[in-house]
């Protein structure tokens, strides 16, 4: 009645959490990024079980970089990570690649759609919106990383596209747990104005019924 | 100064092609489909030559179907060819089949997109603005099929946007002559409302510098 | 359980339908784009008593053309007649003027929105997708003028976007009867690929729950 | 070369800076809200004084609430200050109202368009990315409140289209200066993953040549 339920999981990439990634490769701290896969499995299991969407991102872009606007790719030379440069895993953040794809304890299951987005924000210049509409979702919940970038600024697409949205802090991650913080103060400020954020025990009892939606 | 330009090739499948594909089942003539490949073969070799943008774009849908609404699916079936059904190409319209992807007359070369669009409109819900945007392209010519949807859908998305369009004539097909006419009618109507309407030959001459742009 | 309907009413303006306005000053008969306003009296009547969303839209600009692309203004200058330029109901195309707003036969009632649009498709950086959404409609009722460029426009964006649409031939009108017949073969071709057509009994009928919607 | 610059100027309406508005409603902190009037005066008479674009946003919604989805709605009701309900300076968030307007030390010159948005992010369902296209800006300076919600939304979907962005830091606000700085830290992170984070003077120096652009 008041619309499915999807399970969002942003860009869990070997780009973002092996070592000789692209997140490696900016300095910033795999050990934290990694530490959200546990909650996801969770989610995952659960929302596989209740037959909720799954949707998998990953952030990164066409081999010739033509999706990749000049500004971003300067930004990424200055970080000194440049978008398409060679690295362990194959080129950074480039499609195809060994290191763009999802890490193994992640790994999308048959029917699970995996939206490869340009941006930070999935929505942007994807087809994400047509895929929830089509399955009939309202209700989204967050998980991945990181938390202050690209899994906020799908949550303010989100937001503004009229969807209800859950950000998992547990099952989220930032290099800096400062920032994590800041983020997840900041989307649950004003009266939960970017939604509400919960742990991972919370979406799980609210999924068995056991909580109250909002 | 006026921005550069780039040549747009509509679904130009095996799908809409080829013998067995999804447009052979709807009913629709090949033939005439496939009387374009020429000129757009001419355009090509041009575009190339001077370096212009050149973007291919294929309609079709993931395997799953997530991404195609029930609006459009129940209208395939309606049409006698369901989207995602078997055919000797593949399932019809269906990502990663032999008969979704570009017919080999107009293989296109390394370092030029692709978009897989799930529209008829090329921009929707695609990453086809960002790429046009990323090259600094201001200036459209449109090739393909069908004339009537696919490039004419996203003609109107471009004119909307802004970009300067040619649409031309005997680089397009559709499967009846008639509506071809009629759609080609319809743009170059009420004083080139939705931009102007060439042929090929123009077209060259226009990137030769022999002939004027608007 | 399949979603609300809306009536869309494609700019019934005074530009359009008014001797000195845009439409005129172009050289189109001003006639023939007034002659669907019985029918969509007749639909504004019965959407009203069924409590169906009803949209109007309006193609204009603001006062100084800053959303009025470089393009569009040069083919308005093309056809004789330039946006922004004065006209005895002011000037042509501009929000606030009198020639802008909708013709007394067909105003707004309190609570319709009306849409504020500076492209062909109505749906093109205005806010209709998100009226859509909030009121829960699935379905579409495409009435106005003209058939080949604003109302075709936003059909072809609205199908995309997975909405079931329905152009009411009667209820929509071009200066040439030709491109009009044309626009509407175009939208029913291909086992009705954009939607379909009827006329505006038949849409009565159906809302009455007398005939099968589709 | 580079394209040119906009000021934008995000939502220094009476609702959010004056008593009796949506913030002081909600409970904010008026005083720190007013905070950067001053720097945002300078900036606009050194952006009108060098010609360049300048866009005024505000946040609001149509008087019967049809563009505010239900889940935005609610999370107003959840605040104690329900979108539409009525306050001294008239509906809250709702255009046409007093509150609703721009406060007179930040009026918009003629020629400056405002743009009206229904969501936090200024380019979601409105006319922001066509105005900027027309105006041929590439490069934006963000200003206005709040630093966290509004401007923070808008700056994120400038960075996905590729704009280069600075946030001036002393010319937005928020009601907590914790999350102001938060904001701003997680817009400079990552090697300025979100665009640089200025101080108004060094945007002037910028403007006046005597500073290097990024």
């Amino acid at each position: 009645m008041t619309g499915g339920w999807a399970l969002l999981v942003i860009d869990m990439q070997r780009d973002f959490c092996a070592p000789g990634g692209y997140a490696d490769r900016v300095g910033m701290d795999i050990t934290a990024l990694r530490r959200p896969i546990p909650q996801i499995q969770r989610l995952l299991y659960a929302a596989r079980g209740r037959g909720h969407t799954i949707v998998h991102t990953r952030e990164g872009h066409r081999a010739d970089l033509s999706d990749c606007s000049p500004a971003k790719l300067e930004r990424s030379v200055a970080a000194g990570a440049p978008i398409g440069s060679p690295g362990p895993l194959g080129s950074l953040l480039v499609r195809g690649e060994y290191g763009h794809d999802i890490i193994d304890e992640l790994a999308p299951h048959a029917g699970e759609p995996v939206v490869d987005k340009p941006g930070y924000g999935a929505f942007h210049q994807t087809d994400l919106e047509l895929i929830l509409l089509s399955a009939g979702v309202q209700r989204l919940v967050l998980t991945g990383i990181t938390t202050e970038v690209c899994v906020h600024s799908t949550l303010r697409e989100a937001v503004d596209r009229g969807y209800r949205c859950i950000t998992v802090g547990d099952a989220c991650a930032a290099s800096d747990p400062e920032i994590h913080r800041a983020a997840l103060a900041m989307t649950s400020g004003e009266g939960n104005i970017l939604g509400r954020v919960c742990d991972t025990d919370e979406v799980l009892r609210l999924w068995a019924g056991e909580a109250e939606p909002t």
